[in-house]
């Protein structure tokens, strides 16, 4: 079984799979030729070579996504063609929530903007604490889940908004967006860590800014297509008090966008799930996964929904 | 009774100190006299005019401090004069610790330094989760302990120095400086929350950070002058991460500090401990403590032990 491994698998990993069935030939992404292509069964990771793969008669089985969205992979292709496709769905939770934690208690607690003299009189009269604030958090999946608890830990009233709406006991509340619009009216801190699908495709507008009423922090760690980017860009000097902004319409973020002036937005470069044992860990689940599509025909954990698109 | 407001006391409270006590007769900064130095009674805040009435024959028997630390206080004159002194410890230990776990997600999360391009290579090696790291503080009163208590909620260990070294719920271990060496030196995150007193002065100095082998991140929100500077500046090119500093030994920091250069150091002008309701808060506790030393001549609560320094 050939496997391309376009996201570098740790070696101790590799090690391991190879020591469990020898038949595995891994194929790292320098030594990767396009003629290879009709001969990989499994890909880890995704990039051009791979799109170009699955364009063609291939043999592709199963993918590995080394991210939680799979809103970039062509997912009727998949459909069409039976891959099988899983993410790494929950790793990610912990460290966008911390993320998330600082973003907000930067501007709260007067980190940022970045002081580059000794003048208070901005400063005082902004900075608070977290208690009683209130947050609504759109999507309660492991991401939306995991920041709803920290925040809470400092005393914020979480509203978590999902598609059904049903209780979750991170949250303080869960509703539908048309059942929260008058506690999303009037928060304090909006988190959007809903997957990118046709459903939430720019689905934070003007409309949704214009009627915002408590001056709120924005912050986006979901995918940068959930927003209408020209719309944020307005409600920055209106309606928000600031934005954390991790992901974009446009990745890398172009030098000449607007967002880089605006004083209040603080701008990290698609960052915020990333730590030192990520590889560590997307490799653990990827070495469970192959074993199990060698095994079964399955990943074993994971396993992307390709009609829900997550 | 004349009281000298300095720190403004908020017109809610005065309504309600004047009704319980009518004979309470209130001199605010703006209207104060150098003339009426003797008739002074009790002062809330402190400034050269408070210095300059205990420096001459005076009637004050109660002063009330807007701060936790008191170190800048004649605190020898309050000895010698028999005067009161109230500080405000407790109220900031929540603010200025969400400033802390602010300041400490901003470097572990990839939010400090501010990216200003999308340039991810420096920011993904370095980025972590707060799990299993180890912290230690320096300072096990109020607001070293609400450090800890949110730093264990993000899965932290932490070490409380304190003189006595006895054991507190809010810390995993509390230990003295001298026990808690080993620990001290393989810190990743240091936080000093200690008083000024003479035993404090130039505490952090540059055999400090020498010992120091886990490139920490280095925070003090006590007081500038626990910490000699110029080792602090040193540090920051060899030993330590980076550096979140509120306090300084010389406030305003001046425009040629090279902290203001330094990349890795993320500074703020003496706020970690500001919110937008602070003066309600000191305002009540002046409240309770007027109304006691009239009726007691001693405060009612947050009185500080002279010969202590805090």
């Amino acid at each position: 079984m050939r496997i391309l491994t376009l996201y570098a698998l740790p070696k101790a990993q590799r090690r391991q799979l190879l020591a469990a069935d020898p038949s595995f030939e891994f194929v790292s992404r320098d030594d990767y030729r396009p003629e290879m292509a009709p001969t990989i069964d499994v890909i880890l990771g995704w990039n051009r070579d791979a799109a170009a793969i699955i364009a063609r008669p291939n043999k592709v089985g199963f993918v590995q996504a080394m991210s939680a969205g799979v809103d970039y992979l062509p997912l009727q292709a998949f459909v069409d063609q039976g891959i099988e496709l899983a993410n790494t769905s929950g790793i990610h939770a912990e460290p966008i929530a911390e993320y998330v934690i600082g973003g907000v208690l930067s501007f709260y607690r007067g980190l940022f903007p970045v002081a580059t003299t000794w003048d208070t009189r901005e400063r005082f009269h902004q900075m608070g604490t977290l208690r009683d604030r209130h947050a609504v958090i759109f999507g309660t999946g492991h991401i939306g889940s995991r920041i709803a608890t920290h925040l809470r830990q400092f005393g914020v009233n979480v509203l978590g908004i999902s598609r059904h709406g049903n209780p979750d006991p991170a949250f303080d509340q869960v509703a539908t967006a048309a059942a929260g619009q008058a506690a999303i009216a009037g928060a304090d801190i909006i988190v959007n860590a809903m997957p990118l699908t046709a459903a939430t495709q720019a689905y934070f507008d003007a409309d949704f800014f214009a009627k915002l009423t408590a001056k709120p922090l924005f912050i986006n760690i979901g995918r940068g297509a959930t927003v209408d980017q020209d719309a944020l860009i307005t409600a920055l000097t209106t309606t928000l008090r600031g934005a954390v902004l991790d992901v974009f319409a446009q990745e890398p973020l172009p030098e000449n966008s607007p967002l880089w002036q605006l004083p209040n937005a603080l701008i990290t470069p698609h960052v915020a799930g990333q730590t030192e044992h990520l590889r560590e860990q997307v490799g653990e689940i990827f070495a469970q996964n192959l074993q199990a599509y060698a095994a079964t025909g399955k990943p074993a954990i994971h396993r992307v929904d390709l009609a829900a698109g997550y």
